[in-house]
């Protein structure tokens, strides 16, 4: 790789690292679900250092950050030789591949079969809370949650059930739904994917760490709410046009093998 | 009339004063409702007395009742020779008319149309509210009316509104809805009503007052909310018998004529 390009790549990090404070273990779980989601992937902890390190992360951090996963059940670690491995555990592989779909939904069609849960006022919120860990469950105010698929037989007895047809979103929704923060963060990682260029010759390990960065922002954009119909969409929410770019470069930056990234250690 | 007949109205008057208190100006409401709706509609004085004694009401509580009405806009008497006649007003005659439709409906049919109007939390209760009072809405919980017909577009802003297809209702609904003292008075009135056989030969005036009653009561039950689709109603709801019963009656007791009841007065 020449200068020309290694400058590129440095600031085009530099430039994605400014969009929002990277929490560690975060960034880890992006990382994992991107290049190492399958059962028996491995990555060695030097590689993820490599990877990792570009964006300003120090060694001790990770380490923190893979200590403070280990706990939480996501990650287990092993020695391999000299060298340690860490993988997800079977618990860490089903929360990232129970949003995967979300993250990585190239279609920007919503559902089609939305659905309301209302619930009754004081006694029903418990049980509106328990709708909304949900995967496909979004508030729309405190009693009543917007949903799309089929309709949980088990919630018959606690909501008011009713299919959406012909919705008209009032201003306060679309807030609610899309607020300032979620509008200015995608606005501005927009912006940043908009200068990005890679050349050709990235190394799979520039490569990784560019996908991570762009996953891991457009993770914390999709995953705030399901696909919701456009109806729902404030004037100045670009979610749809940042999602096109964003599966633009990753088709750019084809997701290295792990024996690519670590020729060393993992088959 | 012979002394069986007396003997018959007399008995069927207590029973249907025995299902609730009656208030008077209500009375006189539901009376005027039935019988003198139409602009130039005037009841006498004398009538109007003999209408209403034989449910149990001395004439002090109706020049009581009748005061109240004039003091709401309700009604307006005036002199004629040295008879008294009372007329609805402008405001009286709208309110009936606006409450008319629901209270005459045979047809058990609820309307096809539903939407639901749900509100944001805190700063939309008073749109609500406000929603809330017209007729064709019904309160589901804090945030939320159930509706039909045409959706009004200055509700636009407030609410978000959707078609309500696919309904799925549970028990807390159907009971807030159709709450037991509801239940329980359309059961005492269709129990009434089951044994009541007019005779051929009533008076007008005893015509007016028993149609009075049946009227008056049934309007207590059909007011209460719109006639709802069936899977809203509780397995015990009985309305839909009882309107049967009503409308059954009201045919075996046709209106009777201003002119029939006070060939006097009004011509």
């Amino acid at each position: 790789m020449n200068s020309a390009h290694s400058q590129w790549f440095e600031t085009s990090i530099a430039q994605l690292n400014t969009l929002q404070n990277l929490r560690v273990w975060s960034i880890i779980v992006s990382l994992f679900g991107d290049l190492a989601q399958k059962p028996g992937d491995r990555i060695n902890g030097t590689t993820l250092t490599r990877i990792i390190t570009p964006m300003g992360i120090k060694p001790e951090a990770t380490r923190v950050a893979l200590h403070r996963l280990r706990k939480d059940g996501w990650i287990e670690s092993a020695r391999s030789g000299r060298a340690s491995v860490h993988y997800l555990t079977d618990y860490g592989r089903s929360q990232s591949a129970a949003v995967t779909p979300r993250i990585y939904a190239r279609d920007p069609i919503a559902p089609q079969d939305w659905h309301l849960l209302i619930c009754e006022d004081s006694s029903g919120s418990a049980a509106l809370e328990a709708a909304l860990m949900l995967p496909q469950y979004t508030r729309v105010n405190r009693c009543t949650a917007l949903g799309y698929g089929p309709r949980p037989a088990s919630l018959d007895a606690d909501f008011f059930v009713a299919s959406l047809s012909q919705p008209q979103v009032p201003n306060w929704l679309q807030t609610r739904l899309f607020p300032q923060d979620l509008i200015t963060s995608c606005q501005a990682l927009q912006r940043a994917l908009a200068e990005l260029s890679p050349p050709a010759d990235l190394s799979p390990v520039q490569v990784a760490t560019l996908r991570t960065l762009i996953v891991h922002h457009w993770r914390r954009i999709a995953l705030r709410h399901p696909a919701l119909p456009p109806s729902f969409h404030p004037a100045d929410w670009t979610g749809e046009a940042c999602r096109t770019r964003v599966f633009d470069l990753l088709d750019q930056l084809p997701r290295p093998s792990l024996s690519a990234l670590d020729p060393g250690t993992v088959g």
